[in-house]
């Protein structure tokens, strides 16, 4: 079976994410063989992106979701910091703004959707509003719970217009996301990341666990299906997104680019004696 | 006399660009050692990257102009896509749309200036208001001579609040531009970027280059310079603008990143036993 198979949550799924172990690893090592592998993925996407741009029909939304630390800004680093930045957005949903709160959830999110030919990049998303929403009871259940069909549709929305949606649950344990705020603390690099509130959230970390299990089982159609990536090994992490994506780039079946204009006339005016 | 001193345009001057050989390069050979040069200065980008976007204060804006084939993509490709996609964007912009005709011509261009942490690339930028616009006659004369001044306090409002401004002219001599444009037609990869009227422009190449001449000229102050960049050799383009760059991002003098938070106290509170 392969990997994407393996990791995605089928719609309605009971207790998926329960079942993945965060350390999972396929049994494969931290070796140059993957280390290969990953590389060969990440110019697939290389290609794939410059087809996707060049043929400027379709589009493609990635959402990195995960508990602090579990390496949304690494899979940024690694895995999306391949792609040519003509043709790749990045965005970061924080809290939102008083005038994003006025509005309706998704409002702040549709501005963001790729253009076609593009390629947008979602580190939380708009599942911020059926997790922290909810756990932080922020608004009211009736609200977070009508919010899974609004989300489909949404994503239905996108994907009648041509754009294909992959969502990546970065799956850490709650050990290893300790292990992780100590390096950030260690590391004079990283020590402005260090966030009291990161830790108070480690509170929740159950409340947390059931509202994602609940979103990746409401919310994850064949059309916009989630995958839950284990997470605990970060050379894991990177080569299952990479292959996830490079192997979407590769369903889009994307011929090569059509020139625009007759090549022929142009050639026999400009470029003859 | 280093580099950017050599290739910065000063404010008011005259003849500037008709001054400078496309084909020059500084006495480098494209080799090895070039080579290594251009690869540490995208380390450099990197490492000043992250030192940016951790003291969230300030930003960098970088505009890239030039002929069409001149390397604007190229240097978004070989330059910028060195940097991390969370904490730079890049903007290109056409044909205004309807809605951003029906506003000042600085309005679309004022909604992508980097926040603060950010670093935007401008693929085309606000100067097209002095360039295709004038050239073109799409505006009254009155209307653009008005927009040195306008340009000049724009960028310097930007700088008030920040934002370092870096401007490069991509200069390619207009025989060069004729074999890249065949380059492209030749090869299947590049053969959709091939359009009609990129060959029509070339009638107007020496109305472009006075309009550049006079752009650069007025807008170079030293808060937001332009550079021109001598391009018909890709691999002293991508060395140059990078090297100007990553000497702008030592310019800034980042310290490293400092905690937001008491360290010694989460580290007693969460880390001990």
């Amino acid at each position: 079976m392969d990997l994407a198979t393996t990791l995605r949550v089928p719609l309605g799924a009971k207790d998926f994410l329960r079942g993945v172990d965060p350390a999972f690893h396929a049994d494969m090592a931290n070796d140059a063989a993957t280390e290969a592998l990953t590389a060969h993925n990440l110019k697939r996407l290389r290609e794939g992106q410059v087809r996707l741009y060049a043929e400027s029909k379709r589009g493609l939304l990635i959402c990195l979701q995960g508990m602090d630390g579990a390496g949304k800004d690494g899979v940024v680093t690694h895995v999306i910091g391949a792609m040519n930045p003509m043709g790749c957005r990045v965005y970061s949903f924080k809290q939102p703004s008083a005038e994003e709160r006025a509005h309706d959830f998704l409002w702040r999110i549709h501005k963001c959707a790729p253009a076609r030919g593009w390629i947008s990049v979602f580190n939380r998303s708009h599942y911020e509003g059926v997790l922290v929403e909810r756990v932080h009871k922020l608004v009211a259940p009736e609200a977070w719970q009508a919010r899974y069909r609004q989300i489909n549709e949404f994503e239905r929305l996108l994907g009648d217009n041509g754009v294909t949606i992959l969502k990546f649950f970065l799956h850490i344990g709650k050990k290893e996301q300790l292990e992780r705020f100590k390096g950030r603390m260690d590391d004079p690099a990283k020590r402005w990341k260090v966030s009291e509130a990161d830790y108070a959230e480690r509170e929740h970390w159950d409340a947390y666990q059931n509202a994602y299990e609940d979103a990746l089982a409401q919310c994850s159609p064949p059309n916009a299906p989630w995958f839950v990536v284990p997470a605990d090994h970060k050379w894991f992490r990177n080569f299952a997104v990479s292959q996830i994506v490079a192997d979407a780039f590769d369903a889009l079946k994307i011929g090569p680019p059509q020139p625009r204009t007759d090549l022929a006339a142009l050639r026999t005016k400009y470029h003859v004696g």
